[in-house]
């Protein structure tokens, strides 16, 4: 079977699914996005790609926004990094505060929202101009010189970001961020805010499945190590408080956003990203999650 | 390199992780081993078998055992299983009960004391004779019929369990437990108490590489699909609290005991055994992380 | 205004509150009390008793016992004591196991389940036997003779009693129960199921009002300073999650217990017991409370 | 033995206890307090006042504005006031942020941090400069025009709020701050920053010792039922985690600050101020609470 045969087959086996979740509503921003959306898109290391629906329509990353600003500063800071963030699963959402006061402002990973602050932090230290700085990394591995800061995104999460200040003034407390609470929020909302597509995306995705190198331009961009290990980050904590579920339903490395996106990586082949915008009450995408345990299904690929 | 080689050279490059642990003390039984034991085997898919050192050695399994008797019980149960123990990585040791009560006697998953419990109960509800059908199974899969179970580590279990049974009389609270409370913790310590080799449980663990199939026998123990899901579970819950650690660092599924045993899996290709019994803080062995890291670094084997 | 008076009024205007709260339901003994019952009784250290309803009606004192326990052992203990037993507020009731496990099993005061438990195991190794000593000095202090373990009650404690089974298995696991843990649930299932009615407790409570000494035989059970410490642990932790409630509404020290009662003191003058089964969702009788709260109103007794 | 004799024996009995303790340091500014101050004043309800020592210097009175800024707002709203903050012990440090949490931004008293914006918040809502309004209020209170903000505190406090920074922001996440976060935090910071002596904090504090009315001017300032349950709540919530300790041991309502200053009350009688800058781990002053222990045992004052 084709791929473009399969994500049709998957398209159709996701209807039941669409209307039992709920769009984000945390800001206006994402709140008015049309809840019937669907994209999904397939980029594999040979440098081919398919999609369907609204695979070209950009949506708000959010949350997968974690991945590309962990790698950039994994890449710099290799192993250093994990003095001020660690790499362990973040147990029940309800205590999201309870570890990072128990753990002395230590986030548990950096993919719950604590933990990509202090990426951020990291990154405002590093670069001259951090929102620059990762927005060009992703037009490169994109290869789409458009893609951009949502400013209404930027603007709505600003104006209800206070539990993400919240956090940013705890962990500021604890002396685990250096810059101005107010600069790394600033970033870091930007950093939520990029628009992509699920084209966009998959490619983007691919120097993880292809071992470090960017398959489009032979650039290593992480070794066969580091490529693994972000990897093994992703299985066990790209899924909020999901991670097990998406394990085992899915079986992939991956991650989320509540814009509803999500990208997964099945390594030494392709990366596939998807999009529905009705998310499941632990902050992820329901029809998504559906397409890609029917993916692995259908293809017969797995990592177990 | 040959497997016999780089077992050779895994024992040479770990001697400077020795020293560096603690014994389990919890019980006396298990603080008179000799810290400086070391084991490792490995069982292909093909059947061939390479150990090195102490691999002969019957140890004390502890919570390995846990991942034979979830997998007897979920051939059986299926997903019906998960209503009554999560399939999510634990966090923080600290919040061991702080989550049992959070989620009204509901473990987080089937790896921690609290969900092997549960499974015990399950087994003892299903099973006339729980214990000779785990012992049974385990000498069926591991071809060796002198698996036992070892008294003395049973009655040390037994006169220091005493947060077992707080778990086990707080899961009874919440309707968690069905059976009498101390036959669930004299069937848990008995599982627990298993003596087996690193040979024993490479091989053991064959029908999870093998897409649950018993090798030997071509006998189907698990469909494909729960041999998927179980792998998922061991790679996001078999760690304790060190399961993102073990990702990052070993990228395999698996599973370890306080008696110092690690078990791993490359999906389609082998399982691999190891046990030396000096732990790290979180309760794996020190050793046996460094032996496995190393396995997959020579080898090159990995999922991600 | 006589007391007598008071009594009726209060009886008067409490009217509104009968059947807005729930009897106890977790175990079957006390479900099946009559949940319109209502007793008050007032004991003065004039040696003068005043009482209106079912005050003469024996009713289960549940954790009113735990007054009494704790004043035998702190008698003969002192601040040493104080080793094994916290003597502050335990914030709230969501993480009764949650600061066992974070303060490695000393509970928080002597009032919650975890702390009554550590005060039976002391009790035990003191006294040949703890069951006859406490219901002898009760008998004593109310001067009544058929005050009694009620048997049914104790059968059904037993049967549901699996928390608390957990709560002095885990202090055990900390080394913080020396005793048999089946005899510490023993002895402390009887005393909770001591039967008493309300102008037996308020003669009981006496010696707390009278600094210490019992007026009836003149007889010194605290020192001064004892005394007031104790109405000062009631006060600060005599409520579960509602001591400032308590305090606030009534302003005196005081214990309740799930069956219904509460006894209370003013210091140098005298004490009061009022009993009424329904309980409000943090295990106070909301009956009793109201009717304390018009108590100090109308005869303008306050220790603030 | 007269008041100030009583003082005096005092001060002379604490000497041991000097040198335990370590002055606050977490701002540079309260960190250069000399930390063998040491202070002590009484005033009575009959208007008299006794000191001793440095009971003449204005320190930072930080914590005991809460007391002030809660009367304040109390007698406006009464209990109308319980929808946004509880009256409820804290528990342990540990879970400031948990129970925040859990509790979906309702702090659980007024005495605490988060509680202590939260009465903040509603004072820039109802007061056009609540800044000056507050100092005013202790000026009268005190009979002294030279009360003031501590500016050189009020910077050092900007310099470092973010745990309070942190708390604000969470609470507005849960819509429990109605103002501009910095709006809250700038009169925050700044009633914190109250420089009062001994003797202002025990003429100021007269008006709980006296039922609701300032002695000095016979103003009610309190109904006598609202100044009964202000002292409850100091009772039972005025000494952060230790709200059970400083009850048993001194057995007075009373309210601390990390200043090294204690306020307590006999109701009926009097007021006492004590200042010594040398604090516990739990941040109240070590001599200070001895100084109180040592006055209600010598005078025989107690509530108790």
């Amino acid at each position: 079977m084709t791929y473009r045969k399969i994500l049709e087959e998957i398209f159709t086996e996701v209807q039941p699914y669409f209307g039992k979740g709920k769009v984000a509503d945390y800001i206006p921003a994402l709140e008015r996005i049309d809840p019937k959306k669907f994209g999904i898109a397939i980029a594999t290391v040979e440098g081919e790609c398919f999609h369907f629906g609204d695979a070209q329509e950009a949506f708000s990353i959010q949350s997968i926004s974690k991945v590309f600003t962990l790698s950039l500063v994994f890449r710099k800071h290799g192993d250093a990094l994990w003095k001020r963030v660690g790499i362990e699963p973040s147990g029940t959402s309800f205590n999201s505060l309870v570890q990072l006061e128990y753990e002395k402002g230590i986030p548990r990973n950096p993919f719950i929202n604590a933990g990509a602050l202090v990426i951020t932090d990291i990154l405002i230290s590093d670069e001259k101009d951090p929102k620059a700085y990762v927005l060009n990394f992703l037009k490169t591995i994109s290869r789409n010189d458009y893609i951009h800061y949502d400013q209404v995104v930027v603007d709505s999460e600003k104006a209800h970001g206070y539990r993400n200040a919240s956090l940013v003034n705890f962990m500021k407390s604890h002396q685990n961020i250096v810059n101005n609470v107010d600069d790394v929020l600033d970033v870091y909302f930007h950093h939520c805010s990029i628009a992509m597509s699920c084209i966009d995306l998959a490619k983007a995705m691919l120097y993880f499945s292809n071992h470090g190198i960017l398959p489009s331009s032979g650039e290593r961009l992480l070794t066969v190590s580091q490529a693994k290990r972000l990897n093994a980050v992703m299985m066990t904590c790209g899924f909020y408080d999901e991670a097990g579920e998406f394990a085992f339903r899915v079986g992939l490395p991956g991650k989320s956003g509540v814009g509803g996106g999500i990208v997964a990586v099945i390594p030494g082949k392709l990366s596939v990203a998807v999009w529905s915008p009705e998310l499941n009450p632990k902050g992820n995408s329901i029809v998504g999650m559906k397409a890609l345990e029917l993916f692995t299904t259908k293809t017969g690929m797995s990592i177990f």
